[in-house]
């Protein structure tokens, strides 16, 4: 299988979650609410209707391949490669309208991302990293991707998606951060990243992601040129606490400020 | 003149502004400062042009009609009537490449707003609220809006742009509200307003508003049946510290709670 094979592949799955996804946006949703008297976390029939789709194209074509979904959890499979599935990550800006969220469809390769796909079927982008490059396919054509220079915090625009994201250890480290930066932006979920990737945001701090939250934006990420780890600076794909720099001197930076106490 | 013959009129400002600045949305902006050493407030050259344009336009078809604008200041007209502008409200998610901001069309007879447009060209989205109603003009045709009942606040989605727009004893007030909010989200400038409308959030709350950043929403809050007042009750169309709500109990609900001290 060539880079472009499974690009292509990954490609029709994001129509495929598309297809079943777009009727439900902005429709009076049924949401159910999985996360039982604890917290607020909102599935809906989209979210896990995609995730089937794919899971469904993914096991025709690939029965080889292992799947780790969101929606349906894990399916070992008895080859190297598995995909990783968030069918609609920020599923609360989903809720409440915004055209922010997106499908996340990433390959790993062993513990390793190998290319990810953003769709945003509303917006009609497509944000697909692979070790050919990171684009955007939009209805104005192919652009290709590149983050823009920002060696030092004090010119950095930072994303996050609230502030009730952190624990409140994690929120004053965060706030090491934000207090240095020119300018915080909230709220984006996946889009930020994909923003990092085309070079208008500079820092993406988060934390208590899971693997499907970020595995597909690490190879739109890094074929950027962009550096995106944990906090401590290992590797991103196991999800927790996230940072993620278009500029390496940036993401040091920040990895000091973040470091504990 | 008819409110149709207005609302006919606002939808040219907002073609006219979108053609100003949609071929600088995600270009590498020559963004200045506005703002001075004291804060980062960017002005963009689509911003300024934008409303250039639209000023020309009211001038030429309505030259008794006065204009308050963001960029280019007042000018008094011989008439009651007054168009209020921000040609790129969200200037931040603009910079940022979000799809979050939106043109600003409002107009007022006196000092009573009673018609608004909010276009968002990239997502081709342009809500129209009038006598006449709220509605969606998108790419999938026109869709009347309407707020949903949320009674209270425990089930209530609540919505502002950033904690940082609020200063110190307002954020005090505001985590009052958020608190008991189900859900909170961040970052949507004009576009939360929008959703508000169409009955996606409920509860829209934020402070340090210009006259330009509201007027043109708050005929379409109302024309879909929400409720936009100051945060002791007050009307909107000045600004300042503004709550919007879907549900007319949800309001009063959080009005108690915004009460200093």
């Amino acid at each position: 299988m060539s880079a472009e094979e499974l690009v292509s592949f990954a490609c029709r799955l994001a129509d495929a979650a598309a297809e079943v996804i777009l009727p439900h946006f902005r429709s009076q949703l049924a949401v159910e609410n999985k996360g039982g008297a604890a917290g607020f976390d909102p599935v809906t029939v989209a979210d896990r209707d995609a995730e089937a789709a794919m899971r469904a194209l993914i096991t025709r074509e690939y029965p080889e391949h292992g799947i780790l979904g969101e929606e349906h959890g894990t399916r070992s499979g008895s080859s190297e490669w598995t995909w990783v599935l968030d069918p609609i990550d920020g599923t609360r800006g989903f809720m409440t309208g915004l055209p922010t969220w997106g499908t996340l469809i990433g390959l790993q390769k062993g513990e390793r991302p190998l290319l990810g796909v953003m769709n945003q079927p509303f917006t009609r982008e497509r944000f697909v990293g692979s070790p050919v490059g990171a684009e955007l396919r939009g209805a104005g054509g192919v652009t290709r991707l590149s983050v823009r220079a920002c060696p030092s915090l004090q010119r950095a625009v930072l994303s996050t998606t609230a502030p009730e994201m952190f624990a409140p250890d994690e929120l004053a480290r965060f706030e090491r951060v934000r207090r240095g930066a020119r300018l915080t932006r909230y709220g984006a979920d996946c889009y930020a990243y994909c923003m990092l990737a085309a070079g208008f945001i500079d820092l993406v701090i988060e934390a208590g992601l899971k693997p499907y939250d970020i595995v597909a934006l690490i190879p739109l990420i890094e074929a950027a040129g962009g550096v995106v780890t944990t906090w401590d600076g290992g590797p991103a794909h196991a999800g927790g606490r996230i940072i993620a720099a278009g500029d390496r001197a940036l993401h040091a930076e920040a990895l000091a400020l973040l470091a504990a106490p």
